[in-house]
This record gives structure tokens, sequence and C-alpha cells, in this order.
């Protein structure tokens, strides 16, 4: 275990779907914005990772597990530590609190170094992370492999201008709208999220457009985002009805 | 002149374009984020307006001056005040500075009630607005009208699950996101907004799709946001290739 960072976030009207809950991708970007504040404080940002190493943190994996989706206006805490780190990925926990201190979701994402340059994955440097306090551990922990989806119902979206971030490439957060979007506004009008694994396996690169396939089956789904004939990222979500989820809220 | 309010705000990663500048739809969010903190300090919040008087603040028109647009990593101060008010409208000034004290931003919102049930304008009370310290003037003042725009190019967009807001329509943010997609890649590559009028005539619903027109003449572009075949939205935008504005910002 590492360094404890953490910061409190308060959930705006645009970062908020329609039934008030906050949007899982503005909530990543929240997190990733609350663990690039401890990397610098800790003389580790982005810029002196460019400069001294020439290198770029990316997310290859997100598993996470959803208690309850805070909602607009509420004040929650995004909690953070580096729990270790390999020659490939430096693992990191974000709890995420309410006011209560109940604990809403726990995140695990998996950061690897790029080249931004030769877009290829460069070993960790021990120096890099010493200051986070994680210990090395040899092992390489992978996500669960998820399989290719036969026969998926697929939609069609184009990449949009501001889908790209300074990176180049889209930002991670759309994938996840595109595979939201594609289940159709009937069924997430009536179930959450309750557990969800994301994998990024390639970038997708501006202009042209993306195919978001999935599958349904009873209440999971399975997800692909397809980008030039190859698979950008995978994703399986499980879901709850919203009644069941309500009943839990409302014992807060 | 109102009351001043204001905060600081740090422009994330998320918050920002392929070429580290701010996005304007995500700029306009923060802007409302400042402007509901001052009427929650001032007693009149969202929540006060819904209970008391069964209405909420829409934004119908928008006027701003570009000088800089800030960039990632930045943080800039967003004041703003209540200017004045009439039966219809609020006028509300918003300025943004950079940390030396430069204005990069100066935007002139118009703010009308509505009433969510009937979706109808509602005259503005005396003593709603009397803490904002803003005189009543009776002139109801209107953003210059734009005309309806002839064999635009046209181009379609489905409206997505999370393009839809608490207020159960579009959000806001969403058109202008769909005027600056419609200029492309290539233009957007090459020149940065410096004027922009943006007019909100009605609020798109739900599912289907709306088709974002525009026409560019020399280096004004005219927008128009079709819904069911009505317009939803119009906006002129005046722009300047960046090599200008990178002079500009050289000097700083």
């Amino acid at each position: 275990m590492g360094l404890v960072y953490y910061q409190t976030v308060e959930l705006t009207f645009d970062s908020c779907d329609r039934a008030s809950h906050v949007k899982l991708p503005a909530l990543l970007a929240d997190c990733l914005m609350v663990s690039t504040k401890q990397s610098e404080q800790l003389g580790r940002g982005n810029d002196y990772l460019i400069e001294r190493y020439g290198l770029v943190w990316v997310i290859t994996d997100y598993e996470m597990t959803i208690h309850r989706l805070p909602v607009f206006g509420e004040t929650i805490k995004i909690e953070t530590e580096a729990l270790s780190y390999n020659k490939l990925f430096c693992y990191r926990r974000f709890h995420i609190y309410d006011q209560t201190g109940a604990l809403l979701l726990d995140i695990l994402a998996y950061f690897a170094l790029l080249d931004p340059k030769s877009r290829k994955a460069a070993v960790i440097p021990d120096d890099l992370v010493a200051p986070y306090r994680c210990p090395f551990v040899k092992k390489i922990q992978r996500s669960s492999k998820l399989k290719p989806l036969e026969t998926p119902i697929q939609q069609t979206y184009p990449v949009r201008y501001f889908d790209i971030d300074m990176n180049g490439h889209v930002n991670n957060s759309k994938y996840l709208e595109w595979m939201y979007d594609a289940l159709g506004d009937a069924f997430l009008g009536k179930y959450r999220p309750t557990q969800l694994t994301l994998t990024y396996k390639k970038e997708v690169p501006p202009g042209g457009s993306i195919t978001s396939c999935h599958l349904l089956d009873g209440e999971t789904s399975y997800h692909e985002i397809m980008s030039n004939g190859q698979l950008s990222a995978q994703a399986k979500i499980e879901w709850q009805p919203i009644s069941i989820e309500s009943e839990k809220t409302s014992d807060l």
C-alpha cells in the first residue's frame, strides 16, 4: 500500500445525467484529476514525467464496484493510493465516499507508461514511483479476459472534434459513452451499473467513425468498441433495476 | 450593476481540446456553476426557486468576446454579476481573467424564468432578484437577430443518452458542440473563435436526431440547429487564424 491522497468534489449540473446521477465518464475524469494532483504534490506531475523520461501515463484497465452512484449537488470524497507496481503496470485504487462516510465506488485502475512518439509501452522506472511508497510486486496482475462477441448488435458513431484530447486520440471517457449510448434510453432509464470491467486495447485516431457493439445477457452487458476493423476497447457491465437501488439509497 | 461574485477554476485535462485550449461548452458550464454559487450564497439557489416559485432559470442568449482561450492547467478567475433585469430577462456578465489579471473572455448571458411543467416563460418577481442588487430597467434588450440560412451545409447528429440533462432535454452545451463539429477538424485546427452570438429558441427532446446547419462566409460562420423541422438554436461565430492568436498569447 502507498501514500493516501484525497480531494473533495462537488458534483455539478453538467456532470450529472437526466436522473441526476453522476455520469460515470465524468466521475472517472474527476478521479484522474485527483491522482494527477497527488503526482504533482509528490513532484511526479505530468510535466516532470515528459521532461525527465519522455513518457506519459495511460490507463489500460478499470475494474469497479458501484454501491451507489452519487447525485447532483452531492459533495464526494475521492481517495486514492498507488497499491503496487511491476515492470509494466502501476495499480491504483480510488475509493469514493459520500458525506456520511459510506463507500460509493471502489475503483481499481491499471496505469502503464507510454512513449507518446512510438506509442509503445515503457518499463516503469523505480525512482519514478518511489515517492508514492508502494511496493514493487513482481507478479503482473491482469484484468479478467473477455471473449470476443459473436453476432453483437452494432451501432456506428462518427468521431467528433471534441472527442479528441491533448494526446491526439479519442479521450478515454468517450469509449464508455459509446458503450452506454448503444444500450438505449429505455434500458438506461431502468437500470444502474453495479460492476464494470473496462479494458483499453488500442487508441482511436481523430476522424472516421467507430462501431459500438454490444450483447445483453440478462442483467449483464458485454461491449466492444471497434475502430478500423480493430478492437479498441472491451467491457462487461453488470446492472440492477433502479428500484432496488432506490430502496438501498433511501436507507442512507 | 449588481453584486460581484467570483470563483477560481483550474482547467482540467478533460475540459480541454486537442490543442490544449479549454472547450467553450465546458467553460460555459463552469460559468453557470459560478452563477449558481452566487445565487446559493444570496439565498436564491435552484432549490429555493423551484420550491418558492415553481420555476427554473434558463439561458436564452450568449454574446461573447474571446480575447484568448485559456489552456489546460491554467487557473482562471470567473467573475460574475447580474447587470440589470426587466419583466422577461435578467442580464448577467461573466468576466474571465487569467492569473496576470488579463481579461480572457467577456460573456453576456440572458437568463429567463421557465415553468418546467408548462415550458412557458414567467415574469421575473422583484423579490427574487432583489438580493443581487441589480437595477430594474424597463427596456427589453434582445440579441441581434440572425437571418435564416439559405442552402446551408447540413449534418445529422443522433441525440445521445448523455446529451440529456436533469431538465429532461438536451443540455445547452451540446448545441455548441454540434455547431463546432459541423465545421470539421481541418477548419477548427486552423481557427479560434473571437466573437460568438448564440440564441436558444426551442428545447431538443431526448431521442431522434438533430441537423447542424452551417455556412461559412470568410472568417464568419453562421449556424442553425434544427430539431423536428423547427429551429432550436442559432449562432454567429467570428474566427481568426490561430497564428495571429499565438503571437498575441506569446506577448503575455
